[in-house]
């Protein structure tokens, strides 16, 4: 059976030689935040900045004074303008997204080290009605992490170290400011692995990754954090400390709390501890890149890798044509298969027997090809394979952006209907002419569609020549409007931020909307946390 | 290789050969509803009971007259108390819960079809400030579903129709009345199976168990609610209903209120619907119990356990001898091991390939043969021999009641340290000259300990002649102080209910009380619903 596998394995050079350096390169690229003000393109980007709420208190140089007495002197960046010497180019990776898209104006970066200092830091900007926003890794994209007007940054990057590990029940307690791949190797040493990955895992905070409630590339398998997230330590508005570190599987004492901050994008409490469970590592793990002919057949495709792999099933994700594209003139890596086609999918299979995983891969792909549902595959023959096909599909925004200035939408969708968006907002850009696919010198050069089928969960993609309203008047509010009537979520797993707060409605009743209102005042009364977002 | 595990099970009959239908029975008799007066004991149970709270509105015939008027007459059951003419008898197995230790004097049981029914009388008794008790399956052990003085008891019951159901996704949709049992017969018949399963089955809601977060059998494989819900319908005190059952895997659109509603009690809301994820059913399922020599080698045989099986580990179970003498006294099953042990462990295994997961199943079952970690096995050769072993594990409960009266404890506890706690209260009960282990005549007659040890949730149980304070004033509240120790759970699975209200403090802060209380107070400002428990 093992013949079987590697027979369907092409045998040429299936990606590029350069290829292992170039997916080191996406990794640190993907998630680096821009350190200069040179790196900010001058193109603004078009979004609904709300005015600044007057209720907030000005920074001024007595509050920079408190905050000096309080903190290590390390820990403050304080621009002139509120009396510090830091030059303002410092705070520019504070103060505005990766993507460039939203930028803030704060003077002043708190990056405490205790979970002491955050509640003294809060304590004080509550009282005294300044705004804070906390901020993890900054690698959000909803403009949920960046400061709108001139919020106090609160960044947990000084935060970064392992309380705990059980390696017996593979329980992770650590910092809020730990960045996530390097959780991964830690735990990774130790035979386990995190119950999520993303792209942006070189730069993002597991505590950033609690807060947007993450979901990633192994959702398929090791679900949400609200099941794999045993504790919270959190730190309210107020300066309380809310201590609910447990590193039990089961507890059922009263409301989960904890589960109110996942998802909650620091707007409710800053997250400054996490313990979450950790799966032990795979011994044995399986990629491949499957051509396949049209979206139908990615969903018989789905259908049957649940059948065959079952449990071992680890990932299910698809790309169109269009994404390849991208990602082949962008990226140091080449088409593993023979051909192009209009779909891709990567399906990864884990488990704890490499003999039981190769025949039960070999069997599914046999019978994918045999029925005639993908036309061509590649398998990856060891890790350096598997991690450049991997890179293809974690290539896929930054190959975009290169393309690009690129509007995002992260929708779910049922299945069946998942893709078809992707066509119709295209056919309505074509309508207005300002795309014609395969042309160049059009507004929009690209439309496409990217994601998670075995989640729902489609990233739809527009690549324009710039920013302009009529290109956004297309899509929205209409990609909301598709999504609503389809029962669908308007973000799956981006989030809400800045960016959608004005269109919950498509996604939440009023009533539903109402009651997130109300869990906002309990916890954070003078709204000085993380505001004009969420909710 | 399959060879090896034939030869590992017993060639003997295994089981009793009644015990098929003993397990029926069984299943049945477990969650049954005391029908009678007659059926219940004298013995009053110790617990405390808190004063009617003078707050609260006496129900009146008034109250009956109006709820006659929105209410289908069939879904009212009124004593003449209160002007209906309902025999008391008929309310009893609403008003005492199945152990006959909480025991409450309600005289109005509203069986509402309609979420709208629901809405209507939960509105009229916050307008008139009359308390309420949400009841499902009442197969609750901690007081939590049954009234304490006079609250109306809102019987979902009558909600029981499955909405929807996705074969593609295994995603369904139903009334929160729906039974456990026939929810998992009907996703059964289309190829999937319910993510959770539990002794009470036969009995218990949906509803009810999600509003207790309920643990059980699947939950090493399959995780918590928290994870496999995706919606819930919801009818606040004041008739609101919170429409939040998306049927989508990912939704990050604002605060995750449905998480909130997933093990409140019944104490911020009604839930009168769920829609839940249900895992594909697996094609192939082996069963073991295993004899083993101490709690140290049911540690060793959970880690080659998970080491070995990886991802088809459904279940590792364990109890010890007193329990296993109790459950070959009063079932009718056989031991299938050829000795006596201290430990017994059940293994399951969950997969889609049969030759593979025997292969897997062999090869762990003969490690741990060679190395001494068991000293007896016997694994199951077809469906029948699986249940009956099932049957000793979840006939535990209802064996230990049939000894005596139970005081029962559900805990979680880091799993090393486990197993100590029952030696340790058996140990202070010997010295109070209360108990001689395996000597008839003393006031205690059994203390033992069974559970999910992939959970490190134990059930800790100690059979008397009868309750009383001598007895209980020896473990409370030393159990809670022991667990609160090792920084432990006093509730793993079981809930808070009306046992453990006065306890919380134990596994919880002062500051995430005061925050349970605030929410409390948020969504149910009156606190008509289930009062006196939870927070």
């Amino acid at each position: 059976m093992l013949s079987a596998v590697r027979a369907f394995a092409i045998s040429r050079p299936a990606l590029g030689a350069t290829a292992t350096a170039a997916v080191a390169a996406v990794a640190s690229r993907l998630a680096a935040k821009p350190r200069t003000l040179a790196a900010f393109g001058k193109d603004s980007r078009l979004y609904h900045k709300p005015a600044r709420s007057s209720t907030f208190k000005k920074l001024g140089k007595d509050d920079v004074r408190h905050f000096e007495r309080i903190l290590p002197a390390e820990t403050i960046l304080a621009t002139p303008a509120v009396g510090g010497s830091a030059d303002p180019i410092e705070l520019e990776g504070f103060n505005a997204d990766w993507l460039n898209k939203y930028r803030g104006s704060s003077q002043l970066v708190l990056r405490p080290k205790t979970t002491k200092e955050v509640s003294d830091i809060l304590k004080y900007c509550n009282d005294q009605g300044i705004a804070v926003v906390p901020q993890g890794g900054n690698t959000g994209l909803v403009g949920g992490s960046v400061p709108v007007h001139d919020e106090v940054v609160l960044s947990l990057r000084n935060m970064n170290k392992i309380r705990s590990y059980d390696e017996l029940s593979g329980i992770l307690v650590c910092d809020a400011g730990c960045v996530l791949e390097e959780l991964g190797n830690y735990v990774g040493e130790r035979d386990h692995i995190m119950p999520l990955d993303l792209g942006a895992k070189g730069s993002c905070h597991i505590g950033g990754n609690v807060a947007t409630n993450a979901g990633g590339i192994r959702f398929l398998r090791y679900g949400t954090l609200h099941g794999s997230v045993l504790g919270l330590e959190v730190v309210l508005p107020d300066g309380t400390i809310l201590d609910n570190m447990s590193t039990l599987r089961k507890d059922n004492t009263g409301y989960d709390l904890k589960q109110l901050f996942i998802g909650s994008e620091g707007s409710l409490g800053v997250i400054t501890g996490v313990s979450i469970a950790t799966p032990r590592k795979p011994s044995s793990v399986n990629v491949a890149v499957l051509g396949v002919p049209s979206y139908e057949n990615v969903q018989q495709a789905f259908k049957l890798a649940r059948r065959r792999c079952g449990e071992i099933l680890s990932a299910y994700e698809f790309w169109d044509a269009n994404c390849m594209g991208a990602v082949l003139k962008h990226q140091e890596l080449k088409n593993p298969l023979s051909s192009d086609y209009p779909f891709y999918v990567l399906i990864e299979t884990s488990g704890s027997n490499k003999d039981h995983d190769d025949e039960k891969m070999g069997a599914l792909l046999e019978e994918l090809m045999e029925q005639g549902i993908v036309e061509d595959g590649a398998l990856a023959q060891d890790d350096s394979q598997i991690s450049r096909m991997w890179a293809m599909r974690e290539g896929i925004p930054e190959s975009l952006g290169k393309t690009g200035p690129t509007y995002k939408y992260d929708v779910s969708i049922p299945i069946p209907v998942l893709y078809d968006i992707v066509g119709d907002i295209a056919g309505r850009l074509e309508t207005a002419k300002l795309y014609t696919p395969g042309e160049p010198g059009n507004p929009v050069r690209l439309v496409c569609g990217y994601g998670h089928i075995g989640d729902g969960n489609l990233h739809l993609n527009v690549v324009a020549e710039k920013f302009e309203d009529r290109i956004t008047n297309i899509f929205e509010p209409y990609v909301y409007e598709w999504v609503s009537s389809h029962r669908g979520s308007i973000s799956a797993e981006h989030g809400v931020g800045l960016m959608k707060r004005d269109y919950l409605g498509y996604s939440k009743s009023p009533e539903m909307i109402s009651y997130m209102k109300r869990i906002k005042d309990l916890f954070d009364p003078k709204g000085i946390l993380n505001p004009y977002k969420v909710v």
